[in-house]
């Protein structure tokens, strides 16, 4: 079986994390991904903990199945030697600052003129221009100028920041989906000149809010409620005997299932929660009384007495538990990676192999003296 | 100016977050999106909160630009009615649960028979099959199952959910990612069938977990910190006078620059700061008295300071202060939907317009005579 990608190929100088995800997601799906790094240390994420056996094991997860080839920017034999490679590649990938790439020589204007057909994304904290695109940008900087650690944590306390690099992620897969559409439009209409794709990690971040710019908008702007959903209750964590269940009743016969399960059915008579309404204005009060039942058992018991009774429930597991989970075995989605296990792709394509069995993540510039015979 | 995905039609049968905003993607890149949706009250979205003047905003936002046709998929006139759509389809979309589609008489096999040439993608909590395909999946718990609130929240306190939908998000953006490389695909070897994307929001989310699980194999699991990052000090949110600002100190001019702004010069030579592995180490001793004095300022005056500095900084910004936010404005990134301000699309490609200027929302139903005229 083949790939979906197979045939196109990346010249990607991105480095740490929003850059090389998009390509792990094109590698994923087929793509050669060729990696140009700087002499030396290469790419910064090399030297990221945690580390296996001396390797970076978070450069390890996202550089899977790529090629390496250090060059440096400024040499000529090595400018002439990254100007093949873009000779012979559908797509150039950065995450510089923006003028960075115009000072080493490669201004979009000079890009665009000696490759008419390749398709370029840039990668910047707050675009290519306008009022903030020389400030710096780093995943916890956006989170807060995004506004979603405002939305994150618990009431009456600081923001939180999501537990994961949200933003550079997301970054990455909305780069991924501006790539594809080019790709995809230039084999539709084989005229197409190669497109410049303008990303921009907080425009990213603004576009997952959800409701929440609507909401303040409408006068009723959104707070931080800890694990609580603002307009269902109950739809929040519980605390159980060894950790937290969550429960989000939507509709009465799931508030009655919760009922029943919990042994509360006298609380179906109680005033104060007698509509979604009441529920959500007392919501507090309905956690306590939840929560006193919730704490004499274990997380399991009341996951599966809610699930069976049609109740919308699961149990808020740590990391631990899913290296274990059967359903995420039974998807592949755990792949391994300098030696430990990582998440694999989500995307399955039939008539394609799950992108299991990538080759491993490269040793800075293990690729040279292939690639430079290759690419003459 | 023409857009990237112009001439691709997709047929969308799903409902709520995940599947439309997926088919937004592909509708601001200029796909056409045909909303099939039920007679009576169409996508339940369309009675979510906030409303603007008596229309849903959630609505509103996620399904700009698409077309609607209200299809009971029961009757036989309607199941003609959406055969002879999809005959003129390229991409079928739905987020129904496993089983359903083939309950209504189109199991996946019925479908590649029919119209070999579709990409057809499903969206579900879990993916087609395995232990957990009939669990019901809400991003709520999603959001546990995944480890994502494990990870997001207080130390010592109980897990908190990301304050927006990422796991929906995130899963239609992967489902997004699926189906242009599919398009680009069948575009590049037009002998290629139509393939079947299986997506499931549980893969996607642990898709987005970083480094998470590899720490939790190598002897570090993350843990609940609020807003710091585990392997830097300070990179924290810190109060002002009239909020919190971010500050992420990651090489020793940064540290030395916050410092310098603070006026807290001494603590270079505290013998509790003086490596990066001390400062983590004594992490709350650090923010203490940063705080101390940044609590004497406003945001705006210490992230003026820090930048002038080159210290990696930012403001925790509300939603409010988003929709008066000049970069943003800059970057015609929020658009109109329902009288109100929502984020527009990220995905900047040039030579075609910011997709700013999309139609609106449909009505339940509103392109009926024309699209049962179109689709004879």
């Amino acid at each position: 079986m083949s790939a979906p990608l197979h045939g196109v190929t990346v010249v990607d100088l991105s480095r740490v994390l929003s850059g090389p995800y998009c390509s792990m997601v094109l590698a994923d799906l087929g793509a050669r991904v060729i990696k140009v790094e700087p002499p030396g240390a290469g790419d910064d994420s090399r030297g990221f903990a945690p580390f296996s056996g001396g390797e970076s094991a978070y450069f390890a997860a996202f550089n899977r199945g790529k090629e390496s080839l250090a060059l440096d920017l400024r040499q000529p034999d090595d400018r002439a030697a990254f100007e093949r490679l873009v000779d012979g590649a559908d797509v150039l990938l950065d995450n510089y600052r923006p003028g960075v790439l115009a000072r080493l020589g490669y201004p979009r204007e000079t890009i665009a003129a000696r490759w008419p057909r390749l398709v370029h994304a840039s990668i910047s904290g707050f675009g290519q221009d306008g009022p903030y695109a020389t400030r710096t940008a780093y995943d916890l900087i956006i989170q807060a100028m995004s506004g979603v650690m405002s939305l994150t944590g618990n009431e009456g306390q600081g923001p939180a920041r999501v537990g994961t690099s949200i933003v550079d992620i997301a970054t990455g897969l909305f780069a991924a989906v501006g790539i594809l559409a080019a790709l995809a439009e230039q084999r539709g209409a084989p005229g197409t000149p190669g497109r410049f794709v303008d990303i921009a990690m907080l425009d990213c971040q603004v576009a997952m809010l959800e409701h929440a710019l609507a909401r303040t908008q409408l006068g009723d702007p959104p707070q931080r409620i800890g694990a609580r959903f603002p307009t269902v209750a109950p739809s929040d964590a519980f605390r159980t005997t060894d950790g937290w269940i969550v429960i989000g009743a939507v509709t009465e016969p799931q508030w009655r299932g919760t009922l029943q399960v919990l042994g509360l059915e006298p609380l179906r008579e109680d005033p104060r929660f007698a509509t979604m309404a009441l529920r959500v204005a007392n919501h507090a009060a309905l956690k306590a009384a939840i929560e006193a039942v919730t704490a004499l058992q274990p997380t399991a018991h009341w996951d599966a007495a809610l699930a069976a009774a049609g109740v919308p429930c699961g149990p808020v597991r740590t990391m631990a538990d899913l290296l274990t989970d059967p359903q995420l075995a039974w998807r592949g989605m755990l792949v391994e990676a300098a030696g430990i296990k990582v998440a694999g792709s989500p995307v399955r394509i039939s008539g394609h192999a799950a992108p299991t069995a990538a080759r491993p993540a490269p040793a800075l510039d293990q690729d040279r003296d292939r690639l430079l015979a290759e690419f003459r």
